[in-house]
């Protein structure tokens, strides 16, 4: 195998019989064994397991049982979801050796689909601030993002096609941005979250990060169905909403370049750009966002904070304290604001608007300290809305940038056409060094 | 007219021609000037204005325009509803003479479906425990119930036909059970709640109250909507699952009578009778109720109970205390629990379970210090599942026992159905004293 293909290459090889699912998880298993003691994407790996599987749908293959586009496709799945058999960490020392008795819901999906399951990739502790090892693919003195840190870096380093990753905040839009890969996290409910560690019941999410968007496609399609009809329509340019108020306001400059260019390039291909203003209420979103999250982590964590409160990090330490101390009034009227949001991102959205903006302030911040600001994704999550990024450009420090989409709940499917309309036009060809 | 007519009746009545909504009026406006002095059920009576809507309805049916059940029949309203042009103030001095520029929904649909108003009925001070100044018509030495008290009076009393109440605890099948008449708490959601003041939003349930089942049936028609079809099938003896468990472990000895003998009615009318338990999760509704209603109601009078804490009474002042001081982790485990319970619930009574218990703990106590206790009622305010109360007997001291019949999520049809078969075998015949 010269270059490692997409799921959708894949998928289409494999079943021309011209690609075996066991060479494609031997390729995935070397790119591990040559870069993840630099890059630290994975909590474990389960090299026979995936050998077996790999031979065993080969084998289903051959005899002419087809599970689907992602039948023998290498993934990895981020340590708060649980595969049965194997500790679910989250990344805390509290939870290690913790083994899952059962699938979550989206691995029973992606196993009766004929995935071929790697391991656990790593998580930032609890899914929330707090760095992990992980490194940035692009350059490891940079972070990757989290908190899905392990599943971005993995895919840009071509360790698997894909992985599931989770946000409830910028948890797999920022790293998917940060490393160069494509990311969604789609409707809040259409992908379900049972088995999944859970941080903020409100506001969680769990989602796939691959190469491109036809990969997500195919992923959204086996865990969180795919409604076919109506996405011929969106073969034609798109209209595109250009939310210019806090997000080009706030973003950096090697972001705004991108971005502008990148919407330039679109206008260029056909694309119609909107200028359109935010709610009045996305005034008062990261605050009450913060607010959800901290209250409902700390009811997720209450006893176990008050046993061991010495055993949380510092960020995710200090939100439960924060969550601990809220008084419910503010909850309450946080919970009515998020409504209230929904409502009115509905409203500027209408029937099918997709609107675009950058999906991180910044490229990837150098060191491994904090995994950057999810500011830019946390609004999509709090609406509940669907939302995606592709690159879309390089920063002149040599890490990429990605264009973030979104669209009305319940449009994911129009969001995925539109974003693979975008992706074509973009042309984004850059990869990793020494990858 | 000799005795005051049922909707179903008069609605029949007024459509041969055989009754003008004129008499009905004035007969309700006879009945209020003969009583209302001693029952206190009335805030406002706008006189002029139902003869006026009388006349103009009695010209409609002349002419030919049928607008339903409801057409010409005279009805009360809660005054914690709005009514364009009327004053709404929920029985309290912070909104004395805030009149309300639009209808609620609930009235909106009333006046399309050509009922008559006749004015507002008391209600506690915003729809909470401390008693009103309205007397129970079969002994004013008793409450009436609350928070719907007004309400219940009036229909038992014969000064309307029906009249809306609404329900956070216990607040239309209470007062409706210690007054001898019928009652309804549709599933929650099904009546819309805009133009009503809030008490707790996720709580929060409007519904009629009116002498028999029947006449719920069409007061549900014209403000919930009704989906026929399925009736046909209930018109056989139904199964009743019997809740003993807390019901009728915790009645009083009257209640207890009135309750085994309307079940034995029941039984001998063809009924089977299947007893059941309560879930797990039963155990701690009432505390998270409390939670729940105390927090959202401290969130709804948030600004006004800074300005003015003194213009609150004893009861809504703490509750409000309550709220302000209940921390946020406390709220969400009971809006957790409040999802549980309502998935147990739903557990417990399947497909199309009608579940009968006594509607209150004991008939209407003597004196009007205080409404009653909500308990027998607020689990199923909590659940948002249907519930009906019927009256079926009387105890030693003359005052009415109701019994309260629940159904599943979404089949109020169900439920009132099956109570309108009881109701016919228990064949309640009384009516208060000196009405």
């Amino acid at each position: 195998m010269e270059s490692l293909p997409t799921i959708v290459e894949a998928s289409s090889l494999i079943r021309q019989g011209r690609l075996s699912p066991v060479d494609l998880v031997e390729h995935c298993l070397q790119q591990i064994d040559a870069h993840d003691g630099r890059l630290h994407a994975w909590v474990r790996i389960d090299a026979a397991g995936a050998r077996r599987e790999a031979r065993r749908q080969h084998d289903l293959l051959r005899s002419g049982t087809d599970l689907g586009p992602l039948q023998g496709i290498p993934l990895g799945v981020k340590d708060i979801i649980d595969v049965a058999g194997w500790p679910t960490e989250a990344g805390s020392p509290l939870l290690a050796g913790r083994v899952a008795a059962e699938d979550a819901a989206v691995v029973g999906r992606l196993r009766n689909g004929g995935a071929v399951l790697l391991g656990k990739t790593v998580t930032t502790e609890f899914a929330f601030l707090d760095p992990a090892s992980t490194r940035n693919p692009w350059n490891p003195e940079h972070t990757p993002g989290g908190s899905s840190s392990g599943s971005a870096a993995a895919v840009a380093a071509g360790m698997c096609l894909g992985a599931l990753g989770s946000q409830t905040g910028g948890s797999i839009i920022r790293p998917a941005s940060y490393c160069g890969v494509a990311g969604l996290k789609a409707t809040r409910g259409r992908i379900e979250m049972r088995g999944v560690v859970p941080v903020s019941r409100s506001l969680d999410h769990v989602g796939p990060i691959a190469r491109c968007v036809g990969d997500l496609r195919l992923l959204l399609g086996t865990i969180g169905g795919w409604s076919s009809g109506s996405e011929a329509a969106y073969c034609t340019p798109p209209k595109l909403m250009v939310i210019r108020e806090y997000f080009l306001d706030r973003c950096d400059e090697a972001v705004r370049e991108a971005t502008l260019s990148a919407l330039e390039c679109l206008q260029q291909a056909g694309a119609e750009l909107i200028s359109s203003t935010l709610p009045e209420s996305f005034r008062n979103v990261h605050s009450m966002h913060r607010c959800i999250m901290a209250v409902e982590a700390a009811e997720a964590h209450f006893d176990s904070f008050a046993r061991q409160p010495d055993a949380y990090s510092q960020h995710i330490g200090a939100l439960l304290e924060e969550g601990l101390t809220t008084f419910a009034v503010d909850y309450s009227l946080s919970l009515r604001h998020q409504q209230l949001f929904r409502e009115q991102i509905g409203q500027m959205l209408g029937e099918d608007g997709v609107a675009v903006m950058p999906a991180t302030m910044t490229p990837a911040p150098r060191g491994l300290e904090s995994t950057g600001d999810p500011s830019f994704n946390s609004p999509w999550t709090y609406a509940g809305v669907p939302a995606v990024t592709i690159p879309c450009g390089m920063a002149p420090d040599g890490l990429p940038c990605g264009l973030q989409l979104i669209a009305p709940e319940g449009r994911d499917e129009l969001l995925i056409e539109v974003a693979r309309w975008c992706e074509e036009k973009l042309e984004f060809q850059d990869k990793p060094p020494l990858i």
